[in-house]
């Protein structure tokens, strides 16, 4: 029922190769790409055809269930060194996110642990990946929705909806469900540059889902929260580390730092494979720079002129004393620290 | 010697016509349009070819004088009532800044107690308040500089130089004055959205003087703020009330929030024209909202989809209270409050 007018999705796997939304196009046009191996799936994630935590974690998945394939015919050894070897080619393509080396991981201690060549059995792991994060995120709606009273106006940033997961997404599924719920008065969406996921992408989800959305430029946040307008922050993460930190889309932290100024809540919403208990705190995070160029264009500069430069991080880390709730699949988190992390990390699944 | 770089100028008056240059076009063409009567300079302004709060006040000046010389031939009342009219017609092209209805007042005045028809007499002050602005701005330059030590790393945003005053700029005056001061160790200048001044404008100018600059969006202020890489937010203002309170480019406010957080410094640089004792506090201050087609175009978007509404506040306030320094020609104010307002506008000229 939920799903019922969900029908966007990012990633499309036929069996043989991997089918990828363009995004870079979105909304203009609905332009599918086709990744047939490893290589072309690292560039489809570097270049961000795909991009968003959940989905390219599972894109990178299927990269390497086709190196798995072209691999089968190795003895054992080659079979794990080639498997490893684009393990380390597809988790270079970017870098901030923890989903897409923990989805390698995964399937790599599969190929590791199985019979040398078996490549189906990387198919069915990332198949039961896509399943999970679904479910996961069907569950976070429904329990980040419950903290939402009736008449709440809500702020995302980004795009954490189906286009950035299997589907439904993470901070917008909560928002989805909200919505579904009665519970929302208003949703306020950044147009989040340098990027605009927020200007081309949640807009354009929302839209499809019949749902009305506020488009607004990112320094333009406080001042509707200075007016009241805006009772709860809502969004996703790309890596959280052992202490509650949170890595995500450059402008979450500004969005913050202005939230806790005003007295607004700021929920973080991102399944438990987002949360990186290898890593200590946000510092330790490596953050994206990108490309110049990503920012220069829309002003009609070029990165050729000597004196300018653009300084483009594509993410920033948000303290978990900013954090009023992070919600998983879990279950969630009021006041996120080390000490409640590593409690719902070891609790059951 | 410090204008010698400074050749920029938004307006040419060659004692006929307005010769307006299109600051939408820039940087990727040096075009100029011609306004030859009050209406036309009305939507030169409106339309934003021109844009800064001086700036606007100089245009709309020169539009009142082209009026004047039509209005000449009429009897004193007609003279006056044409007069009361066209300033209606120009300070209705933006509401926020006070300086055009500032500079409209005071040639209204004019016009008022001089011999009806004397046109030139309008012209004349028209000439002197763009002398008094560029001096304005050459002495705020070096009362703001004089707070930078050595190594500074100075925030900027929207755009505040030549083109949006008589000459050398408000907040970008102080910055060239350090420059050329040898205080400064780095200018990071934000976008600006939805106009991106910074990106078009800003980082112009200081390209054509020779000034390195970092361009960043927005959203990334706070980011380098956390990382120590911000010592100053140095911005101008549209409009101070007389408690202190300060209306600006919409992101004005969510800087001045992050830049508190961080204990990093905010100054606001603007000349005592911009202060609007009349006026009490910042929420009385009418905020322009501009239509949604700003925003939203950049993203492919339409004005036109039914649930997609996009929100275009261009101006926020920011309390006095998160500002440090207000640089005015007069002198300066620490702490800005009404009090301190007070004292320094009925103190000698």
């Amino acid at each position: 029922m939920m799903m019922a007018n969900d029908q966007v999705r990012a990633l499309r796997w036929d069996g043989e190769i991997l089918h990828v939304l363009d995004q870079r196009r979105l909304p203009t046009e609905e332009h599918w790409l086709v990744a047939t191996d490893a290589a072309e799936t690292a560039r489809v994630i570097h270049d961000m055809a795909v991009r968003g935590a959940p989905a390219i974690g599972l894109a990178g998945a299927y990269g390497l269930v086709m190196a798995a394939r072209e691999l089968a015919g190795r003895d054992a050894p080659g079979w794990i060194a080639g498997i490893a070897e684009t393990v380390a080619l597809l988790a270079a393509a970017r870098p901030t996110a923890v989903n897409l080396a923990a989805a390698l991981g995964r399937l790599e201690h599969i190929a590791r642990q199985g019979i040398p060549g078996d490549w189906r059995a990387l198919e069915q792991a990332a198949g039961a990946l896509w399943a999970e994060d679904l479910a996961a995120n069907v569950r976070m709606g429904e329990l980040g929705a419950a903290f939402l009273k009736p008449g709440t106006r809500v702020l995302t940033h980004c795009n954490t909806g189906s286009l950035a997961t299997a589907g439904l997404g993470t901070a917008l599924g909560v928002i989805r469900t909200a919505w579904m719920q009665q519970r929302l008065a208003g949703v306020y969406a950044t147009e989040s540059r340098p990027w605009l996921q927020g200007g081309r992408l949640t807009s354009w989800e929302l839209n499809r889902d019949g749902i009305p959305v506020n488009l607004i430029v990112d320094s333009a946040a406080a001042f509707f929260m200075a007016r009241g307008e805006i009772d709860w922050v809502i969004v996703g993460a790309d890596r959280i580390t052992a202490n509650g930190d949170v890595a995500n889309k450059i402008g979450t932290y500004a969005l913050a730092v202005a939230a806790r100024h005003h007295g607004i809540r700021v929920m973080v919403v991102a399944p438990a494979a987002t949360i990186d208990l290898g890593m200590t705190r946000g510092e330790d995070i490596p953050i994206e720079f990108r490309g110049p160029e990503e920012i220069l264009r829309v002003s009609g500069r070029s990165a050729v002129e000597p004196l300018l430069t653009a300084l483009n991080p594509v993410f920033d880390v948000t303290p978990a004393g900013l954090i009023d709730v992070l919600v998983t699949e879990k279950g969630i988190i009021e006041r996120p620290d080390a000490a409640g992390l590593a409690a719902l990390m070891g609790g059951p699944c």
